[in-house]
């Protein structure tokens, strides 16, 4: 016991808490004072339901226990007397008796699922005598001594300590004497002379005899549970999921119901609505004339739980009402362990299912419908990220079933992806266009591989992470990518991967899941996407409470549609960069480059304007009525020129230039660290005629839309700004441009277009009140926001980010959920100063966290207008800000 | 007028000040009102001195002049009438008389000093008749119509707009004629017609003949001299100055004397003290029978102020005793103009004086010692920048004198160097080792180059900025360097670099200045540094003001020593990377970083540990008393591998792996932005073994050195933590380190080691009140905070960083002088929630902003413990620190 620390002392009171017949107390069930398990059966038998009886030790009798140096608190074992003797009676039966005795189980449970705890012991109170008299009265001998031989190897094990191995040996000699390979074949007589070796092992290893007394069995089973609380695996386990503030684990003491009794009795396990599905029917199994772990143990095949219609059709009729008390009073679909004892139902557990995501949708939606719970409370219990499963053809795991899983990479984007593999982006779409699956199989890829990866099934790199390039580009596509895996050994010259000791080359055939990261060899089948009605249901519920505007970021007049079908009310990122690398376009853009002087840069640019022009209107078509936010170009300028001697060669003789001053320009833009080099707004101060050209072209797109009658809606974003100043330069620019095209157009319309700047550099969140001043809004670029506030180049954060994850240091991957502590506490000030230097600011965010259920739920927190996000992730988003909504809102309930 | 814009109407009391014998106000000789000039001259005249009299008409009638429509106000020239009387009355002439006229100047003067505005229009009230009298009573005709001229010319072009061009063409007619070259050699002859010409030229161009009524002369150039306030250039100058706030331009009317009249007569200029040296002489030159701008001119040889001794010792001693009077009163080191007509001294301009470094220091000290100023004002006065003037050889202006200035880069570390020119590191320290000087010159340094550097006399890049590897590396060394130096054009490969069209090769001397940048042809003289008395007071004072600990950063023994020298009381960044790359330790280095597993690179960092200890051993007892904050290894891995093919090879060779191994882990290690990539703690926590050597080392010579008696005071800080988890992770490494090697040297001394975290990432700015909870101090990485904050790589920076300044998007570099508002506001607000977490936090900077003087005052703002910086940026910051402490703390005036 530590000196001067304070020993809880529990009250007699609350130390025990009997459930059953005799003197059960109307009481909260706690699940904090009698655990998950505890409060489960004390709650089931309060709703009246067939339980068999028994008592709880608290939890906060486990923390006095470690208060006390463990050692039980006096009085304590008394209670434990007063409460078997009620069970006692109430089952008619005497615990230690040498015929027809009580028998127990003893659990553990704390307030929190914990693995790492002593688990069940069964049939305490088995002793010598009680055993040959069991063997006798069921008839059963083999199974009798096979449940001795267990307690005695559990009890020895868990409870005293006794190396398991040596009673595995033990077992190991047993079936090599009956010549059996199996458990199972072990006859009873070789049970028998099992359970005398056993008892050996234990004398010899703790110096006296397996208790024959059964009241010694359970005190130190109590124990045991106690002192498995501190095991080291259950520390740990609490120590990785921040699982703090517990009091420690309950016992559960529960009288033995027997599933093994006769051809009447069974055992079984059950989900009240399909896992999978959501379907609303029982689903499960259940085994006749067996004992609970015979099910799980598969020794033999049970039956659908269905069939029990044929065999005992009261009790299929029970357990269907059960489901209905059960999920009306604990208001969600529920896994049930279940025995029969000589025809008569007993419930020995009731737990919230696990069920995939489609299911949690329909089970969710219907349980509104029957009533059950509230559409606020259906809201709340869909993982957000289900909503995405609605969208993207998918594995199913019976798809999955046979395949050779080679490796794992990071899933990047979801879906699912085969086809044969293409090493450059250029083979990739010629053999898609020649109309082959093609996966792009790359190290990573940059803004030169964006053809190929758009004509590509499925993109595939060894390196980056989950907000590379690959990353980005695809997830914006909604196309199924896997990045990061560093097992394969790309041979993009020989073109051929190598992994796990196997070589493929372009015959051969891939299978990629972007939902799991799984790399599959050969074709493996999936199925198509299907927005059944459950979906619907469940985004008009949401619509209805969130307050955050939805927003989508996307480049191409298909992305904006499929971000107005999936619910986006906006674009809120319009990168202009890809719109670059078009053919026809990036011969211009690397004319431009190149050029020397302003006036050669602006007759290069001029040859972009149309495709542009051209490019904004579709997108500002897509989204009518809808505004649209176009940033300015962002990535600096060599990005956009080739990399290779060979291609700046044919670039040279395509502009007619030397290769020499290729390469030098290539040379000269080179940068040591291009994330914080020369871009965003930073070329468009020391190039203004590209903002001009661009502006030129949304001006132009837009009143073209406006005179055909589209309500047209661009708003322009100036990117990277990290002072006012730079603001107001480059606001006075576009200003003048506007006006002068609108001028030159002719156009009177109001074409009011708001002007506002990306918050990606922590200087602008720091300046945000100057900002706002003269800005019309904020869009937080929290990708980039996060690089600069950690200091984390995120294509670079991989060589570290595993350590950094794996011993703690970050809880998780902050590119993809918002460090709210650091990143999030700047995006909070910005927001706040801004609205101070500005009440009419318009504040959204269009980092790749816009579509993140955590952020989200931050974003709706500070006051946000609205998230942007892939279109693929907009109904997440949807779904999550109206979480965000309900849980920091609150709301009328309506039950 | 601006529509609903309030006019300023000006009282008459308040238009004008005259300054004379007749009617003179005592008054507060306001600068903002009279403007430079005509505060200067009421002042004088109020003090007694010979100032002929004239009058000022206030900086507010320009406002209003401007607030009217660029109109006079009403019932203005009324006054000057009034004004003029007195002034006639005064001097006993009449404006406008045709015998003996009063004539006036017409001068321009704004608060603070502003070219681009009208400058003095002399001779006003010279016509057609006054010049016939003044030809004759003067007996100089020459004269007289130069005057005239020049008076035509002035007003035409400044008051009338009317193109110079025109009148330098009919003079170059008339040079012509008269077969001369220069202006001084037309006869009077010439000149006469040369009015004429001009009076037609005015009249072609302005429809009017040249005004012979004086009056309308005065009034046209005091409205062109209001007008001039609003010129482009003047406009464009206060701009760019950020000159805001100001009212206008006054405009002084000012009585004629005459240096020309006789040999009694003459004219100069003079400083109170020598400018150049700070000694107390006073320092000019004067002209006999001239006139004002003849000195300026050139036209005849000035003498030497002093020999007025032989000319007219009265004059002289008249001259001396106004020094005193004058300095009395302005407490300031004073620029004369006078004029002595007949014998009679006038005073026509007295303003503070432009002085060097070594001259502001002497000065300063003097005027303390001859009681005009406090010490106080004193240590105010002299900029901090002075300081380094004493530290450095430096070029004169004589030693440059007829030198070839090729081309200028950035200064990035002052000095004076000349060697002959090596072109790689190993050739310079091949060369300087066989005694030759050499300047290395490469496009830019990296660490591989450093030990060249060092050998080097002077380093000169034609890339990077003031904060580039060879600019903080040179800095930290107090080694001369010129970085950015882009007209350079080098090719390592030939060894030669071309500039202005020339060819130098490794046989070819240049002569660099790293004060100012110059690079210039051959070998130019330079002096050795002194470090004179002054110096040493000017410190001695300053230490007592400061309340800012200054520290140094210094990596060697020698510098550490040089920090003390210069008055260092601690280092604040000892960087352990530069330690790696000496002769022994770079293949230890290679080795460690080529391993793949924990023990091989424990092997390798075994054979750094003795090398590593010796460092610290000699750096801990050359500041033995101080505290010496070493940082632990910083840079990603990268940056010690070489990056050329033969390099790597070679590097194979000597660890015995295959090249490709090397040429692979070079690959690997390869980052898209190291500057965020993995480096600093990040390091530390995938490879725990290199921060347990580096400590292991530090104990041991912490260890050695307080055995043998030497008060070793080592602080051990952590680079790049961005969550308190790091921190806490390595913090707990460090001591576990620091306990094991205590115990295995079996010292039981009180060693305590602080442990502290830089703060370079914005992360850790915002989470800074939980790192303080678990630091012992603080040490801002400006540097880098400035970088992630701005989003600016400083090696990247010049592409944009020229256009961002001359636009006006940022004053001033901010790697060079600290952003207060971006960064500056989370250093701010680190502090200060850093103090709330933990009240004994030590707090410092340790960026290249550690010795600039706007930052430093910032700094003792916020209340820091300390700054450092490089040792010879330790006097700077001395001083910088006092100025600070007097400024923001103020002090109790001793005078």
């Amino acid at each position: 016991m530590k000196k001067g620390k304070k020993v809880r002392t529990v009250p007699p009171v609350k130390r025990i808490h009997y459930f059953g017949r005799l003197g059960s107390r109307r009481t909260r069930f706690s699940v904090d004072r009698l655990g998950g398990k505890g409060a489960s059966l004390a709650y089931m038998r309060s709703l009246g339901l067939p339980v068999p009886p028994g008592f709880t030790i608290t939890t906060e009798v486990c923390a006095e226990y470690y208060d006390r140096g463990q050692k039980l608190p006096p009085g304590l074992m008394d209670q434990v007397e007063e409460s078997l003797a009620k069970l006692e009676k109430e089952m008619g039966k005497e615990f230690g008796a040498t015929e027809s005795p009580l028998l127990v189980s003893v659990r553990s449970g704390a307030a929190a699922s914990m693995p790492g705890m002593m688990d069940t012991i069964l049939n305490l109170g088995l002793n010598d005598q009680t055993a040959e008299w069991m063997a006798e009265a069921t008839e059963n001998e083999r199974a009798t001594y096979d449940a001795y031989r267990r307690l005695i190897h559990m009890f020895g094990d868990v409870v005293m300590g006794v190396d398991h191995e040596l009673f595995e040996d033990a077992f190991a000699e047993i079936k090599s004497k009956y010549s059996v390979v199996d458990d199972t074949e072990v006859p009873s007589k070789g049970l028998r002379e099992l359970v005398g070796k056993y008892k050996q092992i234990y004398k010899k290893n703790t110096k006296e005899s397996f208790p024959q007394d059964p009241r010694k069995q359970l005190r130190l089973a109590i124990q045991a549970v106690f002192n498995s609380w501190n095991a080291p695996r259950a520390v740990r386990y609490r120590e990785i999921n921040h699982l703090h503030g517990y009091l420690g684990t309950a016992v559960t003491v529960q009288a033995m119901v027997f599933g093994n009794l006769d051809d009447c009795s069974g055992t079984g396990v059950c989900f009240t609505r399909n896992p999978a599905t959501g379907e609303d029917k029982l689903f499960g199994e259940f085994l006749v004339n067996a004992q609970g772990e015979d099910v799980v143990a598969g020794i033999r095949t049970p039956r659908d739980v269905q069939e029990m219609a044929e065999w005992n059709p009261k009790v299929l009729e029970e357990l269907r009402e059960m489901k209905w008390v059960l999920e009306g009073h604990f208001k969600d679909m529920q896994d049930l362990e279940f025995t029969i004892e000589g025809g008569d139902l007993y419930m020995l557990q009731s737990r919230r299912g696990q069920r995939t995501g489609a299911a949690a949708v329909r089970i969710a939606v219907d349980m509104v419908d029957q009533g059950i719970i509230s559409q606020e409370e259906a809201l709340l219990r869909i993982p957000p990220q289900a909503m995405t499963q609605f969208l993207l053809p998918s594995y199913s795991s019976s798809d999955k079933e046979g395949s050779d899983v080679l490796t794992r990479g990071l899933p990047a984007s979801p879906g699912a992806a085969r086809g044969k593999l293409a090493f450059t982006a250029e083979d990739a779409v010629k053999r898609a266009e020649a109309g082959e699956d093609v996966i792009l199989v790359r190290r990573e890829t940059s803004p030169e591989d964006v053809d190929g990866m758009h004509h590509a099934r499925g993109i595939l790199t060894s390196t980056g992470g989950m907000t590379s390039h690959a990353a980005v580009v695809a997830r914006g596509w909604g196309k199924c990518c896997v990045v990061g895996a560093g097992a394969l050994s790309i041979n993009a010259g020989k073109q051929t991967v190598t992994v796990d000791g196997k070589k493929f080359g372009p015959d051969d055939t891939l299978s990629i899941d972007g939902s799991t990261g799984e790399v599959m060899e050969g074709e493996v089948d999936h199925s198509e996407p299907e927005l059944s009605g459950y979906f619907g249901t469940v985004m008009e519920w949401g619509d209805e409470h969130r307050a955050l505007g939805i927003r989508a970021n996307a480049d191409t007049p298909e992305e904006a549609l499929r971000a107005r079908n999936f619910g986006a009310t906006g674009i809120g990122l319009c990168r202009t960069e890809h719109m670059f690398f078009g053919p026809g376009r990036i011969e211009a853009v690397q004319e431009m480059i190149l050029s020397d002087s302003t006036r050669a840069r602006e007759k290069a640019l001029a040859k972009l304007l149309p495709y542009q022009r051209e490019d904004f209107k579709g997108i500002l078509e897509a989204m009518k009525g809808f505004p649209v936010t176009i940033r300015l170009l962002d990535p600096p300028l060599h990005e956009f020129l080739p990399r290779d001697k060979k291609r700046q060669d044919l670039l040279a003789r395509t502009l007619g230039v030397t290769p020499g001053m290729v390469e030098e320009r290539v040379e000269a833009l080179e940068e040591s660290n291009p994330m914080l080099g020369h871009r965003g707004c930073r070329l468009a101060i020391t190039y203004p005629e590209i903002p001009v050209m661009q502006v030129t072209a949304i001006v132009e797109a837009a009143v073209a839309c406006r005179r055909a009658g589209i309500r047209a809606l661009p708003e322009i974003m100036i990117p990277l700004v990290g002072s006012v100043k730079e603001f107001a330069l480059l606001r006075d620019l576009v200003e003048q441009t506007i006006e002068d095209v609108m001028k030159a157009e002719n156009y009177s319309g109001n074409l009011q277009i708001p002007i506002g700047t990306m918050i990606e550099v922590p200087r602008a969140a720091m300046t945000a009140g100057e900002i706002a001043g003269i800005a019309d809004f904020f869009s937080f670029g929290t990708n980039d926001l996060t690089q600069m506030t950690y200091g984390f180049s995120r294509d670079d954060i991989n060589s570290f980010l595993p350590d950094y994850l794996s011993q703690g240091v970050l809880d998780k991957d902050p590119f993809f959920s918002l460090d709210q502590t650091g990143v999030g506490r700047l995006v909070a000030l910005a927001t706040s100063e801004g609205r101070e230097g500005n009440p009419d600011l318009k504040v959204g965010i269009c980092g790749e966290h816009g579509g993140e259920a955590d952020s989200i739920e931050f974003f709706h927190g500070i006051g946000l207008d609205y998230v942007s996000c892939s279109s693929f992730r907009v109904p997440v988003a949807r779904l999550a800000a109206a979480q965000a909504a309900l849980r920091i809102d609150g709301w009328e309930n309506s039950d």
